[in-house]
């Protein structure tokens, strides 16, 4: 139920592989929002999966609706005035597809930036581990390993966080989004 | 994840049977947090299925998944300095005790408000036809008819809409909550 005497949220949807820096980036931007007097949330994929989604594995049919369900909290949240930042792998086309209708018909913009990150790249930082536990099957539907990364063919952005500083991914983060933002 | 540079929310979590006047305080409620400049957002149940908890429905096992992902949903957005106000049935008494495990470890405030609308009040308004439905079969499991409703034994707070006017309602809320919400 929309309050419409605040001012609206918008989406910021990070996709990239595990590793690939969505996380630290989101926290980036998140600062730049709250020094503009925004009100940023980062939605985190692995928080959520330890709460809302803690029902739910990493099956072709559990990502899927953890995307989806991702999806309809940062519409909630948009709702409130809130600028959603997801930094969630969410692999598929289809359900990126799938969130942007889920925000945009809730009255929302939405943002897909892709944090294009080379999966070689990401495997070797391999900052949780969790590159080495895929390749030793010792986690399994991990993606990049086991399960496809369909990189988005038409983002809103692309940023490279392997060649560019995140104060410059930052920087062309808040260009991209800042004309179609709110107005505080 | 917290951000910590804004105000904490906290969530009110109005339940009671269908029709016994959760929206129409929460959206009073509503109205007068804005005036003291809150943010707040009206979480309701009836719009939650048709979204977030599409995939429902009414068995108990449903029922408690449904009620679950809520209290995720307001947890995460208090955590963006919403005031959350839930307004669901939320027959279960072990489940309004999560739900309030899962906000107040979350960092929130939480105020569980008994909007105790005794049933043969309800069933004799039926603004929505339900309960007509319900006593015909038409819809199963219902709250009141075919399944329980169990009242908080110790609630926060209890109002009684067919007593008081929504105004008084209204009024014994926010004195119920203020002392505790967040400065703004």
């Amino acid at each position: 139920m929309q309050n419409l005497k605040y001012p609206k949220g918008a989406v910021l949807w990070f996709t990239g592989l595990s590793g690939a820096g969505k996380t630290t980036l989101a926290q980036s931007v998140s600062s730049e929002l709250i020094l503009r007097r925004y009100n940023p949330y980062i939605l985190d994929g692995d928080e959520l999966r330890r709460g809302l989604s803690a029902d739910l594995g990493f099956t072709e049919d559990d990502r899927i609706e953890h995307n989806r369900r991702v999806a309809e909290v940062a519409k909630l949240m948009a709702g409130a005035g809130v600028i959603v930042i997801v930094a969630l792998i969410s692999p598929y086309r289809r359900d990126r597809s799938r969130a942007r209708n889920i925000i945009t018909e809730g009255g929302h913009p939405f943002f897909e930036i892709f944090v294009n990150t080379p999966l070689a790249i990401c495997e070797s930082r391999d900052v949780k581990g969790h590159y080495k536990r895929a390749r030793a099957n010792q986690i399994t539907d991990f993606t990049g390993i086991h399960s496809p990364y369909e990189e988005p063919l038409f983002p809103d952005l692309a940023v490279h966080p392997e060649k560019e500083s995140i104060t410059e991914s930052t920087s062309l983060i808040l260009k991209a989004i800042f004309p179609s933002l709110p107005p505080r």
